[in-house]
């Protein structure tokens, strides 16, 4: 911590300063410059900042150290990468190959999760998402399948060979989830859900960590460190739009997060342009943005049948449409070096 | 729902657009104008307004209608009166009155919690507050006493005949807190866990909900309305600051969500200038602020050594500070036609 | 300018940024802490930090001083007052008293300007404002009535012993308003206009400069610097709203803002809670909140025939809103310790 | 213009509304629903919809015009195309082809530009850009070589066959930049100059216009109606940057912009990675990222040696950076059908 003193602080104050941080257990090193005074503080318990700027004379206090420690870039300069198996095949996401999740918004029946599987599977994607145990907006929208939707999506994953992640919105979800899910997901409005957190931090299984529309990264790598600390190392993030002035509806993308999580931590980063969009169109466009930024993998919805789907059918491709993108999407990840996975 | 067709839509293309609609159900009122065509659209199954904007020849959709009915202004029209009994006093918020809802962040021994109950109750404040389960941002940090918190909180209130508030943060605690508590309060992080609302829907006591700090004011009654739909009609609005560019560690306080409020919906309206601001410095200007701006409460931290506190010390009031502003808001109160509850 | 380096930075990098610096002039002091090391960098000309952040092993970078001097509050710790004089009164904003500034958006003609001249003098506001020199966001709205306009908005004030405020939004305007105006507005759109304000910085009057909508504190005080370094002391700040995920349509008005701007200038802070809300209904209540925050003057818009206005009617106070006003903030401002000017 | 009366709105209300509108001129269509009326509204002058939502009764207005027309997709739904000729060539922006625009931040001496040029030439790339007429945040801070600056630039670009584009911030350099510029840039702060847009409407050179970093989609057509209302056609769109919560020092690159836009618009659609990252590391995966989004061309700040740049050297890009960018681009190009002009 740096204590930055107001230009003309008096010395009394800055002595009061000094004595109250002496005090909580630091060692000062403290520089008199020719317009002000600043002092550096070492050691002593973490305390909130806001408490010593509010002393006389200060001007601000500046936070040397960062608040995650596991998350951080330098705990793992590598980059994590995170392994799934099955009997089929071994995926690795981080590194140099793309990941590509894609399925519905939700698990609407078996004959729309095959028929969707079917076109995940036939593009070379690997993942199958759909969402079961929904959180909607309205009381009365599809609450999801549930512990059903949970089983026809393992079922059809299974029939292709491919992984299977889910949303999670409960601790109570988690026997029945560890059962079913390959990914465990956190949704965005989850993302500071500490409860939540701490649970998935004792599970053996990697958890795709979704961004707060109104997430800072550093909140995000928080977030991250919550369940990292519990001792489940494998993260996995995913920008999905934050929210800005432009249009209460959407949410505005936030592209160069790649490249900045990138610098400040080891997890691999992901990006959901269907949510972070909101619509078709813009979706397209944005996911191959994603990849040609250095995204390691994206999440993307799509449906046998947009038009009939029970939520979000706005944002979710048509499957000439994903065929198309999958296509696009190789192309550019061979600009930046990467592979589909 | 409008739909807006562009100007120069093709006749076909509003045809197309016509016809789906009438196969989802609804029935078609056409304007045909000198530049654009408009569709009225009445009836049928509420559906997702993106689908329909993605066709061909569509500007854009309205929505006429609110997704919020219960919480909506219309539903009652004269505004309404949460009332509080104990075996001392019966307590109106709402209306003419102003209720202050005041203590320390957290509960955090027997000596501090009763020297801040008989400050709160010799302000003339009826309301004690204070966390007992936290989620604190960081695993380090003091994550309450848990039930003896409640416990201690509420022996405190009784001595002084007080009523009691306290953040619930996970279904689990529900029935601890019905317990011990007399408003059941929702932080902005917990705003759209709607697995909770809807368990705080089935209660008999006031819940006090706490907008998002990304939430919009449609969002914040969407979410009120999750709580009414159970059943339970007692909740209490309260704004806390949103994020805007202005600094990422503090956030703005939006206090023209009052007046705003005050016309959409007919629930009471608090607001939270310790949270909203983060900063001793600036409470008790926004205080007074929201009183003048309308507000039927406020909730304002204030801790017997603010320096010793062992969360959010930095916006917790001094004793002498928090009986000044009380006196304070009495006389802006007067101003705006509304007496000390 | 402190630079904090990474966990875990080699010797080697540091010692390539310690030789840059040097390079650059600067004088360093180095805390090599257990964690990390910690760079003081003192003298040599101002740099941008973000080249200093781009180099390897580099954290981030923290600057000590503010990039504004004149504006800050330890320039002027008593508080600038600035005094206007006329044949009748003499007239102090800042300080102890309240400085009411109203009048029309726009001035359309001699009867509408005079009849409100009345009204604003009739509450006991002294200052008459009034739109001359438009510059619309439609190419097809008034523009204004130009000099004319500027005669009238003149010869009104004077009937009544006022003063006058008026938007300037070029600089070619300059010899008009210095002879009709006696205080100089910057519009929210024009505060980073630098060539405006240099000029600005040449003259006799005051200016009022508005916050942009997109603009920090820090950049609200760069702006006043710009006027102020060319010997024009006499600056008045003023929020108006900024823009927020909440409404594309309306801004937010930060009145946090008024005790932050307190402590970090010594400028006064005025309020213009009619462009910050853009609706009557919310122009009162927002106001008195201003007024209870500490606001040092408002600005608020009012006409005799509201409906009739040719722009902005919608925020425009009917003559019985703006007395009733007048009489409650006269209230709000003797809780606060300030008297109507 | 659509009335959407409240539920339960009295007819009284209902018909107040309506001779309100006929007296303004308009014709009115009522439709009345189960739960609420809705009235379009259609003819008479533009009116600001605020005055109708503050009626009795009314629950909001909906415009169905948008104020741009000469902007807007139906205007022209080829789409423009902005031709550049000079000895040596042709240069199209628009439709199938990628235009790059590159150069330094700020011209500052012959040896630079013409080294920088010699880059830009060497890359493919076709235009120079250069600052001249700098409008910096501090008043101590380099304000450009002024007229001598676009001498150099014009000189350097002849010698190797390139196109120039500079950006103008006062009315008064009209003059001097149409002798010597190709493109005329509008910076983001001059977005709504009005003054200054209308004078570029008279010119006959393509203007460049940037968004501000608070400037909806629609303000920034709005920005460019204000030029081709002068009979001006040839308006180049660039994306660079919206204030967001993350980070006051720098803004969020909007990408999702560049689809919005081309539905909106027909205008070319560019990109500004450098301002709108602000750093070096980010420049380059956000320039991959817009043409992989659909843009119609970038403007990147490249510089012979950008540790010794008088501006803004953290955020251009080292030569051989440049060269490498220029070669990913290219491929990223064939990926979404376009070739580098």
């Amino acid at each position: 911590m740096i204590v930055i003193m107001q230009e003309g602080a008096q010395e009394l104050q800055i002595q009061q300063v000094v004595e109250k941080l002496v005090d909580l257990g630091y060692d000062i090193h403290r520089s008199t410059g020719v317009t002000r005074t600043v002092l550096g503080v070492v050691g002593g318990r973490i305390i909130d900042t806001r408490e010593i700027e509010l002393l006389e004379g200060v001007d601000h206090v500046v936070r040397v150290t960062t608040a995650y420690k596991l998350a951080s870039r330098q705990f793992n300069p590598e980059g994590t990468r995170i392994v799934l198996t099955n009997r089929s095949r071994r995926l690795e996401i981080g590194g140099d190959s793309l990941a590509i999740i894609a399925g519905p918004c939700s698990v609407e029946n078996r004959e729309q999760i095959q028929a969707i599987a079917g076109l995940v599977a036939g593009s070379g994607s690997a993942i199958l998402r759909g969402s079961t145990f929904r959180m909607p907006f309205s009381p009365y929208s599809f609450p999801g399948l549930g512990e059903e939707g949970l089983q026809l999506l393992r079922e059809a994953a299974d029939q292709f060979g491919l992984f299977v992640v889910s949303e999670i919105s409960d601790r109570e979800q988690l026997p029945l989830f560890s059962r079913y899910v390959d990914i465990l997901q956190v949704g965005a409005r989850n993302m500071q859900n500490f409860n939540l957190l701490k649970e998935l931090g004792r599970m053996e299984k990697p958890v795709l960590l979704k961004r707060g529309i109104a997430a800072t990264l550093e909140e995000l790598l928080l977030s991250a460190e919550h369940v990292m600390a519990g001792g489940n190392r494998q993260v996995l993030l995913c920008e999905r739009g934050i929210r800005t002035f432009e249009g209460a509806e959407t949410t505005t993308l936030d592209l160069a997060a790649i490249p900045m999580l990138k610098r400040l931590t080891h997890l691999p980063v992901l990006v959901d342009p269907s949510h972070g969009t909101g619509r078709r169109d813009k979706v397209i466009p944005m996911a191959r943005a994603a990849v040609a930024a250095g995204a390691d993998g994206l999440m993307v919805e799509v449906h046998n049948q947009p038009e009939r789907a029970l939520n979000d059918g706005a944002q979710s491709l048509y499957p000439s449409q994903f065929a198309q993108l999958v296509h696009e999407l190789t192309g550019i990840a061979k600009v930046v070096g990467k592979t589909l996975a």
